[in-house]
């Protein structure tokens, strides 16, 4: 199938209008009609290859958001006119125990990234979302629930999927403290998840001016982190913080603040952490984890969540052109919170030898 | 109560003979004659203010076993004659949620600590074993169950108590897979504990020359942590891993070692650890955590499941004049695997001006 998007060239290229072949489709394969994709920190570090597994020309975007347009003979569960949402993954093993337990997330031959991954039949690189369309078998396409609003879904199937399944699998709900440290993508809707599921959120941050949206999001409470005297006074305050700053940064003045058997959950940063002390580790018990996206049936569950409780990601539209702009912004923090592209702005590239 | 025992008077001196009161005792109060304390890093140091929390002259001392001698008249867990013994606190509020829970450790006002602490009556600093008699308010004094050695049976209470309760609370038993990290007194007790429990038990070392002793105490395989090679074969083998080192290293390699959902639990350095790599935190939903001793109820059961499993640590007797020598060999790590003073061999000090 032939289609068209923005890839990224070169490590130090702006992304340009790109056209491409997305497979034929398989038995068991959706077609879709990309609607709208998000925009995510993961897209900009692999388009300027910061994570070295780079294969240019590579087309990015795991928040995707469409329209079945074909689907293969096998395919049960999704029909042409459905809107449905890819995510980060768009394969794995189905064979081992993590795969039937629905972690596929963490298949033990490891998931096939939606992009910069390797199909597992043609060994083919893996392209994204920043596309008019994208094949993929049908176990990892989602159904976007009727009433969530596609145009500000996308964010969901990474930064929600994220954020709502530490809060799930640490048992997260009505009587649960929970704070959050870092507010961009990730952090507003760890706060926006955790209050849906009855938890008491606190914004943990440096930064003062952030109380008043920390407030507007969903938070009941603020802790400015360089307060001394507030963070001794929180101590023990929390069951469970979610950590998603995406630098490396020190844990440890966050660890009193966890109650006995409290986790720190680490969701934002992917490699070095400053040095850990282990006192409040053992004076409390406590634990430090990290957690990384979802299986499909537990992204299934918080698109429904999120699509009965109207909890929708904060998002600026833009048309795909702005793209290197919003990756320019995006390293300033400069967006209330996510970048969403408009598909409907993509268009068919003039100069296409094919 | 007239007694004497073994002193530290400064941070530099070496511990000597020393003659000081125990507190008459109250209602809830047993008074013990001690007949072993086993020989605790901690000991170590405080005894040379290590921890900058030393106040001198100070007996040290927390794996104490002895006979009861007396009892207060409230008294009803206990009567004299009895074999008991007492660990590293003496004392909690007895009346927050933790203290409630069994969980005196993790007490909200702080346990009090058999040395270092401050009685939470008179204000007074509170005094280990090393020394011929304690007294100690009866909830804090465990029961040696017969059949127990009782020469032995001293470092259950700290090195025991402080391996047992991970491997409780993180359900270790038939099925499961431990790794031991660090094979002194608590890792040799570790091995010896998870063994019991039922669990397949591996030796992580740097030192190929240990594994002959980890096959002796129970282990079932051992795995050179230098070998690349098997260190990648080992992945995601273990639910839980016991770290017992004591000092400032790095957890990262191990972690890739812990199976999805599987903890590294820190029970041996007590401050500072290297850098953290979030990595394979996040890729298997693992985690880190920290505990320190148990609870009361706990211990007891440690020393129950001790008795009736006949698990001992490997001790070398000591008489207490030669403490300061058994701390020099015990900075070499030269010691299979904790010395136990013979309290017997504590005379009263003959220059005794009180």
């Amino acid at each position: 199938m032939k289609t068209y998007g923005y890839a990224a060239l070169a490590a130090d290229k702006p992304l340009a209008p790109f056209s491409f072949d997305r497979r034929a489709l398989r038995a068991n394969d959706v077609a879709i009609e990309i609607l709208y994709c998000g925009v995510c920190h993961s897209d900009l570090h692999t388009a300027r290859n910061d994570w070295s597994w780079t294969n240019y020309p590579i087309v990015v975007g795991h928040e995707i958001v469409g329209r079945v347009i074909e689907v293969g003979p096998d395919v049960t569960r999704h029909k042409v006119g459905d809107h449905v949402a890819v995510g980060t993954m768009v394969d794995s093993c189905q064979n081992c125990d993590q795969c039937h337990k629905g972690e596929e997330q963490l298949c033990r031959e490891g998931n096939t990234q939606t992009f910069c991954g390797v199909d597992r039949i043609t060994g083919e690189p893996t392209m994204g979302g920043y596309a008019k369309h994208i094949v993929v078998r049908e176990e990892f396409v989602l159904r976007v629930p009727k009433g969530l609003a596609l145009a500000k879904a996308g964010p969901l199937l990474c930064a929600g999927a994220t954020t709502y399944s530490p809060l799930r699998n640490w048992n997260v709900g009505p009587g649960s403290r929970v704070g959050v440290i870092g507010m961009g993508g990730l952090g507003h809707m760890a706060i926006k998840l955790a209050a849906a599921l009855g938890a008491s959120v606190t914004v943990l941050s440096r930064s003062p001016s952030k109380e008043a949206d920390a407030k507007e999001l969903g938070a009941d409470a603020f802790l400015l982190s360089s307060d001394e005297k507030a963070m001794v006074q929180a101590g023990s305050a929390f069951d469970l913080i979610i950590d998603t700053v995406p630098t490396k940064h020190d844990l440890t003045p966050y660890l009193p603040l966890l109650d006995v058997d409290g986790t720190l959950c680490v969701v934002g940063q992917v490699g070095p952490l400053d040095e850990l002390n282990s006192l409040p580790l053992l004076l409390g018990r406590r634990r430090v984890a990290g957690s990384a996206i979802a299986g499909i049936a537990q992204t299934q569950e918080m698109l429904d969540f999120c699509a009965r409780k109207n909890v929708l990601p904060e998002v600026e539209m833009i048309g795909i052109d702005q793209i290197n702009e919003a990756y320019e912004r995006l390293l300033r923090s400069d967006v209330r919170y996510r970048f969403v592209i408009d598909m409907a702005s993509l268009t068919q590239p003039h100069v296409d030898a094919a």
